[in-house]
């Protein structure tokens, strides 16, 4: 087998593999640029370094471990890899994300095999079970936490009762976050996950692009404070619904209850739960990103495929994957959280727009203490749509007295 | 394929395949007792009913899915249908325990395939995700919740302080307990699956009765009370770690921290947690035990077996087992409570003892308001090796005051 790219998930998947020391996996390339400065003294000598991919290509070995990440040149290198009839073993998240479907039909068609379980949640073996243990089931809805970034910045906002910028600063310098963390932020990394556990898990093809995504960015530690009245947290959440023939899908911020298990998650471990028709619910926790529980996932697949391999050629399973249209609009109870400059009426103005939406008010938190200049207070709504929700927020941004667009956030069991 | 055995999850295995439907898994036989009451209008008018096995042994089903469960007769017929070269699919915890590593070799000499993913935890995806997402890792620690119904009785007991008699009745009633529970309550039924988990994880060999199981009878009420000063609660625990040559097992009561994955497992639910080399540790939720959860696992396995005989015949995959010696001398501080008519001196006499076999005395709690003839406290140790406290306990086992043997429990992280 062929190792490409050798940064820190490459060099610890060719350590397990080199102390695993079976006679199944053998590595015998590994592809990166300036091979020479990658070089390791603890790999064995008769591995073969190559910068060019092509000496991969026309090697005899059968299975290619993609870890470049990017879709390019990845893209190419694994449908090229597909092509010539070698399994392709890979962590490329944006790669599945957008061409899964299409990717695993290559792979049928050429008589091999494409295993992605490191491209969702490193080491929590979520995609695995789905492939094995549950696939007995007929799952209807996944969710999860599956952004350490977010998870850290948020537990770190509700643990000190900081400022994002300074949750975020910190995620940077302790190297949970990239300079530009936008992806993360912003839930475009997240939906990527999404899209693939709900192909995994649902059968469904859809675009990560179709799955909203709203920030976390603009979640302030007196969200913590009030989410806390409410008996909650705040989390990124992932979540998706199969029902009939509309994919429910969101990725972002919500309130869960701080005794949920989406509520217990701290730091960035990474949390999913699959809920099937026949089999309830299920839970699995562990570390969602670093380079060694990556690294089991991708070795895990490799030896998944190795044996595929030892009892010959597969007959293609044909994809029966489903394209369901992808919406948003959920129902749930709602966080409406504004800041506003205090003067009287201003709950007679915001109730008179809700209730001229039909959105029934379930509380109004306020706070003391703050600088009535500014002054940050909750109200919460009954279960309504999104589509319900979002004409009134519309029309509430043009309030004099509101001085930022109202937060609302979702609410969650 | 052929179904031996038609109870709750028999019925339900067969219920799933009719509604999936696939080309993939045709159930063509049935085999039970009195198949004439037996028999549902749902299934199959093509499907043979028949009550005797030798039928299913002559057919040319290539699966034979074993629910019959004990010993006596299903040993005989999954060896059987090993040896005729149909892989088996089995729920049957008993069998897997005793003699996995036997029948696995088995499977292997025949080329056919022997999965028991329902062996263990029911709905709890743990044995696929050991053969799949984590086999990569080198696993060196499995723990679980995998009694659902110690766990039932013990979160009773805490949530609603009541006798442990009462509890196990209610536990009864509901339909979680056997009228002879012994099987659950004494640890037989957890120590069977902890070496089940142990053989697919840790691969080692080892016979369920060398692991040492110690009852949840003993627990009381009272003893929530104190766990709760201590921030603890008590749950069943089972538990293996493998250090070099031994390996350490035992299946118990035990307190854990009441914010620790454990301490919040409530109800009949299971939780497994794995420990690896590489990818830390990793944490599976959901339901243990009833009929669809379990017919899941095993439709589950099916799937993964007939997914292996498309594409012929098995290489036989030589099993590298180790058989370490067995160990259940865990190092921990400890729970110790006694139950006193109380008088001067008790402390004095208790640390005495103690001291004299070299064990540190962390703790010593009281609460207020008991009577004085059937007093129950509490002295925490710190941590010692259970060789070093047994000696100790044999000699508190005679001092005058004390009215019953004192309950030690290990107190987990």
């Amino acid at each position: 087998m062929a190792l490409v790219g050798f940064g820190t998930v490459g060099r610890e998947v060719a350590k397990i593999l080199c102390e695993r020391g079976d006679g199944m996996l053998r590595l015998t390339h590994i592809c990166n640029r300036n091979v020479e400065r990658k070089k390791q003294a603890w790999v064995p000598s008769d591995v073969v370094w190559t910068e060019d991919f092509h000496a991969i290509l026309s090697s005899n070995a059968e299975i290619v471990v993609e870890l470049v990440g990017g879709l390019t040149p990845a893209e190419d290198w694994v449908r090229s890899a597909l092509k010539a009839g070698k399994s392709v073993v890979t962590a490329n998240k944006q790669l599945i994300a957008r061409d899964g479907p299409e990717l695993l039909e290559l792979a049928n068609a050429n008589g091999c095999q494409l295993e992605f379980g490191a491209s969702v949640a490193g080491g929590v073996p979520v995609l695995p079970a789905l492939r094995t243990g549950l696939c007995g089931d007929r799952l209807h809805g996944i969710s999860g936490i599956l952004n350490g970034t977010c998870n850290y910045i948020l537990s770190r906002i509700e643990s000190a009762r900081i400022p994002f910028s300074e949750a975020l600063e910190e995620a940077q310098a302790r190297g949970y976050a990239e300079a530009d963390a936008s992806e993360d932020l912003d839930g475009g990394d997240a939906r990527a996950k999404l899209a693939i556990l709900a192909l995994a898990g649902l059968q469904v093809r859809i675009a990560p692009e179709d799955i909203r995504a709203r920030s976390i960015r603009h979640v302030e530690a007196v969200d913590f404070d009030y989410a806390a009245q409410l008996g909650c947290t705040i989390r990124q959440i992932s979540r998706t619904d199969l029902v009939r023939e509309t994919l429910y899908a969101e990725v972002g911020p919500g309130l869960v209850p701080a005794s949920s298990p989406f509520g217990r998650v701290q730091r960035n471990l990474n949390l999913v739960l699959t809920s099937g028709q026949y089999g309830g619910d299920m839970a699995f926790l562990g570390a969602g990103a670093g380079g060694d529980p990556t690294a089991v996932a991708v070795v895990s697949d490799l030896i998944f495929v190795a044996e595929g391999l030892s009892v010959g050629k597969r007959t293609p399973r044909p994809l029966r994957l489903a394209s369901p249209k992808v919406s948003c609009d959920f129902e749930t109870p709602w966080y409406l959280r504004m800041v506003v400059k205090d003067q009287p009426g201003i709950i007679a103005a915001l109730a008179a727009i809700l209730s001229e939406h039909g959105l029934n008010i379930d509380a109004v938190l306020q706070k003391p203490g703050f600088d009535k200049n500014a002054l940050p207070f909750v109200i919460t709504l009954e279960p309504c749509r999104d589509s319900q929700l979002q004409p009134a927020l519309h029309e509430m941004l043009v309030l004099p007295f509101a001085l930022r667009p109202c937060l609302s956030l979702p609410m969650l069991r």
